[in-house]
Order: C-alpha cells, then structure tokens, then sequence
C-alpha cells in the first residue's frame, strides 16, 4: 500500500514522485520502457532553466537520481488500468506483472511519437527509421537521411544529423518551417541540408535495408523518390490515455481534460504534464504540473 | 525598441526572456534589486528538477547565465508603470531611469513575503527563517520547527512539517486559526503538533545559528522563550503590483487575474509567476509560466 503511485517517469512523473517524497508520502514510480520520457530523444536541451546545455538523457538522468536519492520505489512495468478498490478511498493500479493499492494517483504517461501510416514504415521502424537522432545519428554518419516534419523536434534532429550525415533533406508538409527561429537560421546555412516544402511522404522504400522515400508535391501531384539510408520521424506526438477513460475524461484529441490545478474527475486522480489538456509542452511545463500535482494529491490524501 | 520587455528577474522572468530570445525576439530584461527573485532566499533548493540540491543564489547564476548567453539585454532598474504609446500597439515602459518602447510586455514581478519586523529576523532570513516548507521542510527532519502565522498558509506549513519535523508549535497572534477546518482538524490531531494562541513574536534568538524566538501573549504580557531550530513565516504574501492596475485586473488580493496562459486583459500584456493568481508558487512553476507567456507574447508580436 503506498500513498501515491506515479504513473509515468517522465519529468512530469519525476518531479511529481519528488515533491510527494519530500512531503513525507510513500511513492511507487511506475514507468513503461524509458524513464525520462520523450526529452531522453532530444541531443540537446538548451531552454530548461539552469542548464546552459544539457543532453535530455543526461538531464532525465538527474532527475531519476534525484528521485531516488529521497527513496522512491522505481518500477518497470506497464499500467493497463486504474481500479477502484472495494474498500473507501482506495485505488488499484494494475500492470502487466501485478496490482498496486494506493490513495492518490497521478497519472504523467506523457505522448508517443506519431506515426506517418504509410506502406513500408512497419517493416523498417527502429531499423531505418528513427525517432531519434541523439540515439541513432551515428548509424548514419557519412550517409544520407531524411527528416520527416518542420517542427522544433524536426528542426533539432535536423541539425544534429548535419553534423556527422552526408546529406539531410528535411521534408516538410507546410510551406514553411514551424520550429524556433534560431534552429531554422542555422539549417539555412548548412551546406548539406535542402529542405523541401510542401510534401508528403507516400511510402518508405527498401528491399533488405531501407533505400529511400517516396514523396509528393501536395500542390502539384508530383511524385519523386529519395534515395536515403535513413529516416528520422518528428512529426508531433499522439496521447496514449486509453486505459484511463474510467477514470479521466479526454478531449477529442485523447488528452486528459485537466486545467494546471491537474484534477480529473475522478477523485484521487491527477493528471500532470504532456498527457493533459494544455498548450505549452515543455520540460519545465511538465516540472511545474507535477509539482502542482503532487502538492494537491497530499493535500487529497491529508483530508481523507 | 524592443520586441518584449520582461519585467522581473526572478524564474519565471528569466525563462520568458530565455524562450523570447530564442524564438529570435529582442529582449530587455528588468529587474528591480535581485536577479533571482525570492529563490535567493533559499540556502538549498533539492526540489527543483535536475539538481540534487542547489542554493537560490546559485540557480539563480545559472540562469542568468543562460539568458545573457543568449543575448539578453539586463538592466536593473525600478520600472514605475506601463504606457500605451500613442503609436499603434507599441508599450512603453517607464523606470526610475528612463523609458522603454516595445511590442509586448511580460510582467514577472513576483511576491514579496510579509516579514515580522522583529529584532534577530533579518540575521536569519533564509538560514533558519524560511517561508517555504515544501522547499525546506526536509532540512528539519526530527528536530524542532515553529510557523508563524493561523491562516491557510500557515496550516499547510505545520501539517507537512508535522510528518518530518519532531515537533511544530504554531505562533498564531488571534485566538482562533483562521485557514480551513480541516487543516486545523488535522493539527489539533497530531500529537506533534502545539497551538499557541493570542502571541506575537518578540524576537528572533541564537549565536552562530537560531536557536529559538521570544514570543509574547498579547493578553497578559506573558513573555516566553521557544527553543526551536528553524522558523517558519507564514504571515501572508504582499503582491507587488499596484504599479500596472491600468493594463491588468487585479483580484481581491493584488494578483493579476491570469490563468496558466497568462494572458492579461490589455493586449500584448502577459502575467508570469508568482504575480499571478495561481495556486502553486514554486520555482518549476514559474519557469514553465515564463516558458509558456514568451510562447503566447512571441505569437501576438508575430500577427501584429
């Protein structure tokens, strides 16, 4: 029986699980595949405060430590859903290897990165095409790869790979680039990145190994192949909040309706960072949620 | 002329000036007296995600670091009100030392915590006097704290010291505690946990660190000695934001009415932190508020 459990470590879930301990609450902190979430993709993180520039990976690094070092239990497994238990006040987390009892959950299970559906990416997905540069980058050094999307993540994965491929190409639907304007400076005056405007990816092409992409001009029709060794997706990020509609409600898009105060409906239920409704998906944003959270989940298992 | 100007140093004014900067805008950052704002005030800070534990001050560096490394134009200066140009959608802000035009302007200002004006207090102001248990709490884990102060504030404090800290005696100078029923129920529970009612504080006691406070019963003149090893003023929060009634409502406290958007009445006006009403006053909340008014007020400067 704990007083909290976490689902998701995340910053969000991270700094949830850190102010709950702080506040002299047990914390279960349970996390599916990746503690740190989706900064541990991002090679580089210049605008968390207090950190010139920081690896995400790194940066998720200190925050699990820190967590740990206030005596948070950590866990690997994957939540399937919260359950009312039969007696008062009393949660239920169930996972793939067992159930957990607790009085306050936050949920902070964060986005999954978006697919393009397109025939040929099932088949190369995690060999051929990445969600990230930092990881992956250096399977391409001296070849050429393409960067799906325009946006901030887009732009980064972008600039990292024009250091060490031969070649990017950016392919991006709009005719413009939407990421930070300083990223979009820089690709500009890279010498081995071409960006292309208003396409859309078709299929991924390859035979044993991936070979390239076919995309389309959307205003023209125009088809043409790239010939790639690799692909980097960044092409926004999708909820994963299924298992909590008992629970929680979601907006059409999936999200936990939840304002910065992270209350669901349900009671002893808390939603923090990118899985609920809000505007601004950021590490700090994520940070201030599950301060927030956490602050409000004692304050709920106080008054009980 | 510059695209925004961000009134405040303090987290949330730095993080806003830290994502201006990056989305390519001219920034000039002012501060009244304190690069830092009130985390300046606190000797370790171990609940901001990244760092195991850190000082104010030394956060505060870091991000100051991180914002002149993008460029930031600093200035430390009292800036006294904001006007409308006669020019279309142009700010100016007027200091102490001159004035500012701009696109958009992001009020950081912060809080000032309420002091007891009491002989000893300023020798121990963020070494033995804090005003954030949530923050410092763990600092006096088994030893003995007071909170000064009966309202909800004040409670909060006691009840999470309560479950650390060996003993709390409550300093209250009414005769009755004035935050919410259940709070005082839980208080009146713990067994740790001593009310005194009708005191005022005297004055701050110790050599090298604080040692106790002299406190007095407005009733009879009873004075008493408490030994204690930290002190915890909950005396109330004064915001600081007369100066801007003419481009921000203000609620019945002062704060500027603003949700987590931080979109103020006056257009091209944004509110950020601790200035703001909001529940949750911590340094990763005021960051992710900076993150995200620097979002909107870069949007509004590009459909102008």
């Amino acid at each position: 029986m704990y007083d909290i459990i976490v689902v998701g470590g995340g910053p969000a879930g991270l700094t949830a699980a850190l102010y709950s301990l702080r506040a002299g609450k047990s914390v279960l902190l349970i996390e599916r595949e990746n503690f740190g979430g989706q900064m541990t993709f991002s090679p580089k993180i210049e605008n968390y405060p207090g950190f010139l520039s920081i690896s995400g990976s790194e940066l998720a690094q200190k925050m699990v430590e820190q967590v740990a070092a206030q005596g948070a239990s950590l866990t690997m497994e994957e939540v399937m859903r919260i359950e009312n238990s039969r007696a008062d006040n009393i949660k239920v987390v169930v996972t793939d290897c067992g159930a957990y009892e607790c009085r306050a959950v936050i949920l902070a299970v964060g986005v999954k990165h978006r697919l393009l559906n397109v025939p040929g990416e099932n088949r190369f997905l995690g060999d051929g095409i990445s969600f990230c540069a930092i990881c992956d980058g250096a399977f391409y050094e001296g070849l050429d790869v393409a960067v799906i999307g325009g946006g901030n993540s887009a732009l980064q994965e972008a600039v990292l790979l024009a250091q060490t491929s031969r070649k990017v190409t950016i392919v991006q639907n709009l005719d413009f680039l939407t990421g930070e304007k300083k990223l979009v400076e820089i690709l500009e005056k890279a010498p081995n990145v071409e960006i292309l405007y208003g396409y859309t990816v078709n299929e991924i092409l390859g035979g044993e190994r991936l070979e390239g992409l076919e995309i389309k001009k959307t205003a023209t029709g125009e088809v043409k192949t790239l010939k790639v060794d690799g692909i980097f997706t960044a092409i926004g990020l999708a909820p994963v909040n299924d298992f909590f509609t008992n629970v929680a409600e979601l907006d059409q898009y999936g999200y936990i309706v939840a304002d910065e105060s992270g209350t669901v409906t349900a009671s002893g239920v808390f939603a923090a960072g990118d899985c609920r409704t809000k505007k601004v998906r950021q590490v700090s944003a994520a940070c201030s949620d599950g301060a927030g959270c956490a602050i409000r989940a004692c304050e709920y298992i106080d008054r009980l």
